[in-house]
């Protein structure tokens, strides 16, 4: 059988585009390794949904997969492997040995903030190391914090950071922070900022909760330690995306680049939605509503393909 | 005083962006002239925004209101009649007498379907009168249905409800339907669909529910009685964007032009989310999503303008 549609992953996109797809009555499959993306793994209640004054990340979850269900939709839980296009037809194929094809594919596999890779950073996931200021900033109020990353994002963190915390270390690797000195200047002058440099964060401690991290002082060689609450990741993200290289174009940080109407990629019949994305910016709200754009487009482009057979 | 941030609106769009703008710890203000904007005139229950599986559209709104009262914003009832622009400060008027200043404004105003301003119209919204197919469609099945409109637009409605439907009117009021020719022969190809053209709907009939409608055959200048038990209206689209008109440029449909990924307008700090942008998939969802883009950027130039000082 030819798909209509397949959409690959289920986190805000991949499930809004499901719904859409659904009522569009298109004859589509959901295949992602897991359910909920990102979703699952946050640390911190969801406040910033609109509909949910506040909700965890394993409920709205729930919410997904009922709404899934009343739309007789089955998710295919399985990893997408390679993905080719012979003859305006998708090939598929899954670590579980799987072959689909289908006329449209819709890519919303996320991405994931790059770890650090320290000692006790995983351990601490939800315990004061966050990958996301945005979603966990606030219940850092007052708090002493240190963000991982002297780049623009994490300068911007900080910045964000500074309305809440009471003071922030920003530890960059490299001689000298990266991000633009404007952007620098203006974190400074908010007087809660101190930068370090030359620093590779060895380990971070805690108990029950984050209370220092470790780092290594790279121009004198010798171990710091930092007393601190909260740790802000900023060093970068991977979307998940090389299974698709060969049909698409990357941003320099491996984002899918698309049209930011249909979210199309150069591949006719091919889109990607959500964090694996180039948008800017990165939101579960922001990843549902590509997620429903993209699943729009694809019927389209079908009505199209159908209109000119 | 002057605002970081105006957003003028409060539908989906608009509560989304003062969701984003009070965790970014803005300090801004919400106008706007009603509550859920096009939610609340919604016929039937919303199934179609993920994390619903079925919520009808007072009952989203009121979700919005408490997520706005927990996060501290209290929108100011009022309509906004002119922004003007004067050395980078918006200034804005109410139809209540007010004047707010503001470095960054987002327009969430939405639009409304054009009207028939047929007889029997009002009444019948929501009893078999209705201006969106993907949401109202899937009511409708097995029935008889009128599509007022032979653009585009009209066709790819019928083509949607032809999933559903029994059977489907075609109306156009000019000598032939505009749409596509591909379009009309796709949509023709189903079987279920009859175009009436030079055809001006008068009269809207039913007792409890839409049963017939009555129309003008404009080359025989008699009156016509259609049996059917749905009415979709397809004969354009109105963004409430009239009072912005001199900051922002408009597509044919009087949309407003916007950057696709920040939504920002030619004018910088001037912002435009949801149904009165160009998007071309105006969808709760989406505009729930544009709204949270629009409030990050506003920040982001923000941002830019103080490092700028």
């Amino acid at each position: 059988m030819i798909y209509d549609l397949i959409i690959i992953g289920a986190g805000p996109a991949g499930v809004s585009a499901a719904i859409y797809a659904s009522r569009q009555k298109m004859n589509f499959l959901l295949v992602s390794k897991d359910m909920g993306g990102q979703i699952g793994k946050k640390a911190v209640d969801i406040e910033n949904y609109p509909g949910f004054e506040k909700i965890s990340g394993s409920d709205l979850i729930k919410t997904f997969e009922e709404q899934l269900k009343k739309n007789n939709i089955e998710p295919v839980f399985d990893e997408v492997l390679k993905i080719e296009k012979v003859e305006n037809i998708f090939k598929i194929s899954t670590s579980m040995g799987e072959n689909f094809e289908s006329k449209t594919v819709i890519i919303t596999t996320g991405g994931d903030p790059r770890p650090l890779e320290a000692e006790g950073e995983k351990e601490f996931i939800g315990k004061g190391v966050s990958y996301c200021a945005l979603c966990d900033g606030p219940i850092f109020r007052d708090k002493t914090v240190a963000v991982i990353g002297g780049g623009n994002s994490g300068f911007e963190t900080a910045g964000f950071l500074a309305n809440y915390v009471k003071k922030i270390y920003i530890l960059e690797f490299g001689e000298t922070a990266k991000a633009d000195q404007e952007n620098q200047k203006y974190i400074l002058e908010s007087g809660k900022v101190e930068i370090i440099t030359s620093a590779k964060v060895l380990k971070i401690n805690g108990e029950k909760f984050v209370n220092s991290l470790t780092y290594l002082d790279r121009k004198e060689n010798a171990e710091k330690k930092l007393e601190i609450e909260g740790i802000f990741v900023e060093i970068g993200y991977s979307p998940a995306t090389a299974f698709v290289k060969d049909l698409v174009d990357f941003s320099e940080r491996d984002e899918i680049i698309t049209d930011l109407e249909t979210y199309a990629t150069k591949t006719p019949g091919l889109f990607a939605a959500g964090d694996c994305n180039k948008g800017k910016y990165k939101q579960i709200i922001t990843a549902a509503g590509e997620g429903a754009k993209a699943s729009l487009a694809a019927y389209d482009y079908l009505s199209h393909l159908r209109t000119n057979e």
